[in-house]
């Protein structure tokens, strides 16, 4: 015998799945949604219906958008000879939601993590080096997390691409975000003063 | 120009105006359903879809139900002679989540709240003086919140049911919750235990 009626229960269910959800906080939301407007939930519904179909990655740095290029590829009045390479799009939007970075980004999805089984391959890698030989690009700032590893993955990238330079004979700088932001944070969760003065802090690596 | 593709900025616009939830969360909350399985996502759109169709009142007790009678209402093991007057169904979830209250519920889905236009004639209480003559009530627990507003809306509802005892000649208690629970508490978030020995020491009203 349930105390909601299926529904609804339906919908805490579902909520409870998403991070830093809890049984309580899903009843409340799913009761709250009951009093917002029969339209605002129809389109609210369309919307997650239409969620995987609508959305895809940038087909050059992976950032999600409806079109074949993300908005920020898509500007050209943005620095093209960067490229800043960051786990994944909340990390993204930390940096955007500053306006802080004026170049192009690449999305990793991921980072490398042996624990969980992720290996190299199991992230956008291939495509980051593709386009650091095709694109012509100057410089490549590391901006995965600075959690283990996060800096894993970076050294990782970072040794690909020297090797990368050395067979191409190819120049550009190879940079990493300023240990201005304490080690273990999270990207997503940074103010923007710490990340600018992470941008600025930049180092040779 | 916006960050987020539409669908999942559309999202997010939506979950921000639940309660509890900013910015941030929000755009992490959007784009871990994007990770999720389609079907499962399906299926959640449709529940929110049917939501309001599916969800209405019992016609005793205005809990939320999808037949005519709630679960609580049909079911014959509790005890008919107690009702329970709640604000909303949160607080009814809190009681009967922590199994320690056999009784009938009554919900008023808000409280007497002037600074917000809300009187007495814009919560579910005739229907409660309606039910208290024809179903033979013992007790009356005032169960609102134990702030200003709840305080105001029990002392109205007890006065109500004085007045109605003298004019109608019936016999029942009116009871409110000990004040076990501390002033200004908020009857959902309470533990079991809390709300258990404010059932205990209820006292007369």
């Amino acid at each position: 015998m349930s105390i909601l009626p299926s529904s609804l229960k339906q919908i805490a269910y579902f909520l409870q799945r998403l991070p830093g959800i809890g049984e309580k906080t899903a009843n409340r939301l799913a009761f709250y949604m009951l009093r917002l407007p029969e339209t605002d939930l129809k389109e609210f519904a369309q919307n997650i219906k239409d969620l995987k179909n609508k959305t895809k990655f940038c087909s050059r740095c992976n950032n999600l958008t409806e079109e074949t290029l993300c908005n920020i590829c898509s500007n050209d009045n943005r620095d093209q000879n960067k490229i800043m390479v960051v786990e994944d799009v909340l990390d993204l939007i930390s940096f955007e939601t500053g306006r802080i970075y004026d170049g192009l980004f690449h999305l990793l999805h991921g980072r490398i993590d042996p624990l969980n089984n992720i290996g190299p391959q199991d992230i956008y890698l291939d495509s980051l080096f593709k386009r650091v030989v095709e694109e012509k690009i100057k410089e490549v700032i590391l901006a995965t997390n600075l959690d283990t590893e996060g800096e894993a993955t970076a050294m990782f990238i970072k040794n690909k691409l020297d090797e990368l330079k050395k067979r191409r004979k190819l120049k550009f700088k190879i940079t990493r975000l300023a240990f201005g932001l304490p080690m273990g944070a999270n990207l997503e969760y940074a103010d923007y003063m710490t990340l600018q003065k992470s941008i600025e802090g930049r180092s040779n690596y």
